[in-house]
């Protein structure tokens, strides 16, 4: 029965110290409403520690993540509506950083921008955008760093999964997710997953 | 002047001989609009050679995607409506491999899958589901590898992300795109975009 274990929890002193929360602006409920399910979904499983939808509400995309989190474990906080100037003013408050994401950016494979980031130790409150972003997120006073993953026109999922698997060299993709009450034992063929209490899902 | 050219492409030898194409499966044309878009987007910038939308038509999409190469260069084929299992089964009679993003898969961080694909030496039909794939994709008679980006649920397009970078090792971030109408200057702050004519993008 050995294989039924849950993974384990990385060892505190591997983890990175530094925390990112992920600041998702634009959001138009109906228009984004999966697009956002998926940013907030891979924002949780790739290592992040909250997401917040500033500025606006929506009340299933917060279920849903949260849902997700009860089930399947770890600590991840979704807030809404508050104005993204409040929360950036917030974060640089406490000591953090902002990172905006952007195809505009410095080229995080063919500069030095994630070293910075990481070697700045700070906490990261990293701005994903939907809509065509206001023009002072570029500037320093709301973003001390512009991030491209590569200078394509693609998706901000795909840009955020990048980020975070490359800022967490990929270690979040091992975790064990405290609490959970199902996981997946990955195999080769097949699914298999554990549950811990059936009847607590409702399934 | 030297910093308005694009970036020249790879050097051959270093680029990887593998090919990757990208089978999208389930989509459903109303709901899965944007996030088939973003999969196809995200699967030409980060390296994939093209896309298959198997079993159904989304004209919309082949044209946002063909624009976009268009626009901003490269080669990317997007091919609609092929059956999947006549896609695999030519994919496989040219010799190729099939991968399978899931879940439920060997983990790409915990196992050296990644490893054993890229040592095959063979090109990749990597499939990305979007409903619930059929059980038969598990089985080898479709898959050669399973693989779970991560063992929790998140996005289809976030795994898709973290494939290709990996497999490609980033370079893919570094490349530029022949033919290209339309290309980004990286840099810190602002947004910085060079149009070789502007007539011929109707912009």
């Amino acid at each position: 029965m050995e294989n039924l274990k849950q993974p384990t929890e990385s060892n505190k002193k591997e983890k990175s110290t530094q925390e990112i929360v992920v600041l998702r602006w634009g959001h138009r409920p109906q228009r984004d409403a999966r697009l956002t399910t998926h940013v907030a979904l891979t924002a949780r499983a790739l290592g992040a520690s909250g997401l917040l939808l500033s500025d606006t509400v929506d009340k299933k995309i917060k279920e849903t993540t949260e849902k997700v989190t009860r089930n399947w474990g770890g600590k991840f906080f979704f807030e809404m509506e508050t104005a993204w100037k409040k929360a950036v003013r917030e974060w640089k408050a406490k000591g953090g950083i902002v990172v905006h994401l952007t195809a505009y950016g410095e080229n995080i494979q063919t500069s030095d921008v994630l070293h910075r980031i990481r070697n700045s130790g700070k906490n990261v409150l990293l701005i994903v955008g939907s809509q065509k972003v206001p023009k002072e997120f570029f500037s320093n006073a709301v973003s001390d760093f512009n991030v491209s993953i590569g200078n394509q026109p693609h998706s901000e999922c795909a840009a955020l999964a990048v980020f975070l698997d490359r800022f967490f060299e990929g270690k979040e993709l091992a975790k064990g997710f405290k609490k959970a009450k199902i996981w997946i034992l990955p195999q080769e063929r097949g699914k298999k997953t554990v549950f811990i209490n059936k009847k607590m899902l409702g399934i």
